[in-house]
C-alpha cells in the first residue's frame, strides 16, 4: 500500500475553504493509502514567535482535524517536533543540497519580492520539508500548485542522496497534483482567503458566524422579481456544499422564479451549513474537554512514526557513514 | 567552574603543527575547566562524501586524541552525532536567524570567491556550531582569528533567542582568543600545512617518516664552515619543540661553530621528534588494538554531554512553545 504523507500547518482557525479544498480531501485519503498526518509545528516557527500562540494552534488543528474525521486508527497522526530526527535528517540531506537549487525556490524569491526580511528558517524550509518527506518512506505526496517546486527538490535531493550514499537509501517520491480541487467563494465572492478577511469559519460562535452569513451583501432586486442569474448568487453557490443536491436545486428554482427573499435564503444557507458542521462541532467540544485524550491520540502517533523514522535513520546513517 | 567546549574536526591525518598549535594547548584545558570536546562528523558531512573515510578518520582522531593526553576522566569526550539534538536546535535558533548574518560570514564568502560550488551544509554550518555551543550551556570557545565570527554570530543568535522566547534560556558564550600560538614551519620553512605538503606527521611509518625528515633542503656550506645564522635553521627550529632546552641550545652552538654536519643534525632532530611521540605512540597502538574501549569511552561521553544537552533542550523547547 502507498505511503501517502500530508503536512498541515498549525496558523491558526480554518475556515470552510481549507474544510473543501484541502482537509476533506485528504481526511478521504485516509481510507485509501498508508496516511502520514502530521502537524508542522517545527515548520511554524519561521513565522509563529508566540510560544503561547504556537501551542494553542498546534492543539487547536489536532482538534480540528480530528473532529472533521481524521481517524487515528486508520492515519498515523502526529506532531512533527515529537520526532526530532527529522532535523538531523535535514542536516544530512542539506550537507548534500546545492544552494542554488534553494535559492530559486519560487516561495523564498517571492518572500523576498515581497521586502520580507528573510530568515533562515524560511530559506532552508524546503530542506525541513523534503526531510519530513524522506523520513517516513513516503511514495505520494498530494501537493497544490504551489508546493509542486518544492516536492520535485525533495526528489532531486533524494536522488542525489541515493547517488552518493547509496541507492535505495530513500524512497524517491511521486508527487501527486490534486485536480479540480473545489474553490468556495468567500462572503465577497472572491475566492475565500484569511488573507481577503472573506472567510466563514468551521467551527467558532454561532452568532457571531450566523451575522457574517446574513450580512452577505446581495442586489436590490425585489424578492418577487425573477432571477435568471439564480445560479450566480453566491448564497445559491454556497448551498451546494451543505444542502442536500435537491434542496439547492429547488432553493435556485425558487430565486430564479421570484418569490425567495434574500434574507430568507441566507437564513436556509446559515441552517444548513450549521447542520452540516453540527457533529463535527459536537465531537470537537468532545474532544476539547479531553485535551488528555487528544495528547495521547498524538503520541501514540509519534510512536508509530517513529518505528518508520528509525529504520530510515538507521539505513541513511549507516549508508552515509555515522554511527 | 566554567564549561570550555572545542569541536574537533575528523579531516585526516594529523602533523605536528597541529599538535602544538592546537591539540597541546586543548589537552592542558581539560585540568583548568569544565571541559566539553566532540569529534564533529555532522560538520564533515559538508567536506567528506566518502562513508568509510567519515568512519576512518572519526575513529583515527579519537585514537589521536586519547594517544595525545585527552583524559575522559577530565573531559567529556564525545562523537557529535550521538547527541543529535544539536540539529533540533539548529532548526529552532535556525528560524530566528536573518539570512543577512550568514551572508556576511568570511568562510562562507572565501569559498565562493574560490569558485567552490557550495552546497547548503557549508552555508548553514555557522548555525550547527552555534547549536555545538549553545546545546551545552558553554561559557568559553577558545578560537582561532579564523573562527571569531562564527562565536559572535553564535553569540548573536543566542542573544536574539533570548529576547524573543525568553532571557536565560541559553547562556551566552564569550571567545577566548588563543594568544600566541605556536606556528611550526613545515619541511619547506613555511608554515606547517597539510595544503602546502609540507607536514611532518604525528604518528606514521617510521621510515617514511624519517626519510622525510632527512630530506629537508639545506644550502651547500661544507660541515666544516661556521654558521652565524644557526638560529635561522630549519632543524635547529624543530628541534627546540623536541630536544630540551639545554639540548638544543647545543645543536645550535655546534651549528654556529662549525663541525655539525647538516646530516647529523636531521638525525638528531628524527630521534628527538620520534622520542617525543614515543609514548603517545605506544598508547595510540594501544588504543587501536581495543576499538572496543574507544567506543565506550565515546558513548559514556555521549551519556554524559546527553545530560547536559537534554536540560538545556527542555528550557528551550519550553521557552519556544514545543512541548
Amino acid at each position: 500500500m502507498p505511503r501517502i504523507l500530508t503536512g498541515i500547518t498549525p496558523s491558526g482557525t480554518l475556515h470552510i475553504g481549507n474544510y473543501f479544498g484541502a482537509m476533506r480531501p485528504a481526511i478521504e485519503l485516509q481510507a485509501g493509502g498508508d496516511a502520514f498526518y502530521f502537524i508542522a509545528d517545527y515548520h511554524s516557527m519561521t513565522v509563529i514567535t508566540d510560544p503561547a500562540e504556537r501551542r494553542a494552534f498546534s492543539h487547536g488543528i489536532a482538534l480540528d482535524w480530528l473532529a472533521c474525521g481524521l481517524d487515528p486508527a486508520k492515519a498515523v497522526f502526529w506532531r512533527q517536533s515529537d520526532v526530532p530526527e527529522v532535523c538531523e535528517l535535514m542536516w544530512m540531506i542539506g550537507s548534500l543540497t546545492p544552494m542554488g537549487l534553494l535559492e530559486r525556490a519560487h516561495s523564498y524569491k517571492d518572500k523576498l519580492a515581497k521586502g520580507i526580511a528573510p530568515n533562515f528558517g524560511l530559506f532552508s524550509y524546503p530542506v525541513l520539508m523534503a526531510a519530513d518527506i524522506l523520513l517516513y518512506d513516503t511514495h505520494i505526496v498530494p501537493v497544490g500548485k504551489d508546493q509542486k517546486q518544492h516536492l520535485e527538490m525533495t526528489r532531486d535531493i533524494a536522488i542525489k542522496f541515493n547517488q552518493t550514499y547509496g541507492e535505495g537509501t530513500f524512497v524517491v517520491p511521486e508527487e501527486r497534483i490534486a485536480e479540480a480541487v473545489a474553490v468556495i467563494p468567500g462572503l465577497d465572492g472572491q475566492k475565500m482567503s484569511k488573507s481577503y478577511g472573506n472567510t466563514i469559519e468551521i467551527f467558532g460562535d454561532e452568532k457571531a458566524l450566523r451575522k457574517k452569513i446574513m450580512g452577505i451583501v446581495m442586489d436590490s432586486r425585489t424578492p418577487a422579481e425573477p432571477k435568471p442569474d439564480a445560479d450566480k448568487n453566491l448564497a445559491i453557490q454556497l448551498l451546494k456544499f451543505f444542502a442536500p443536491a435537491d434542496v439547492a436545486a429547488d432553493y435556485e428554482n425558487r430565486l430564479r422564479a421570484g418569490g425567495l427573499g434574500y434574507g430568507d435564503l441566507k437564513k436556509a444557507l446559515f441552517e444548513h451549513y450549521w447542520n452540516h458542521f453540527a457533529p463535527y462541532r459536537a465531537k470537537r467540544a468532545e474532544l476539547a474537554a479531553n485535551p488528555d485524550y487528544v495528547e495521547q491520540v498524538l503520541r501514540e502517533g509519534a510512536q508509530r512514526a517513529r518505528v518508520v523514522a528509525g529504520q530510515v535513520m538507521a539505513r541513511a546513517r549507516k549508508n552515509c557513514g555515522l554511527r
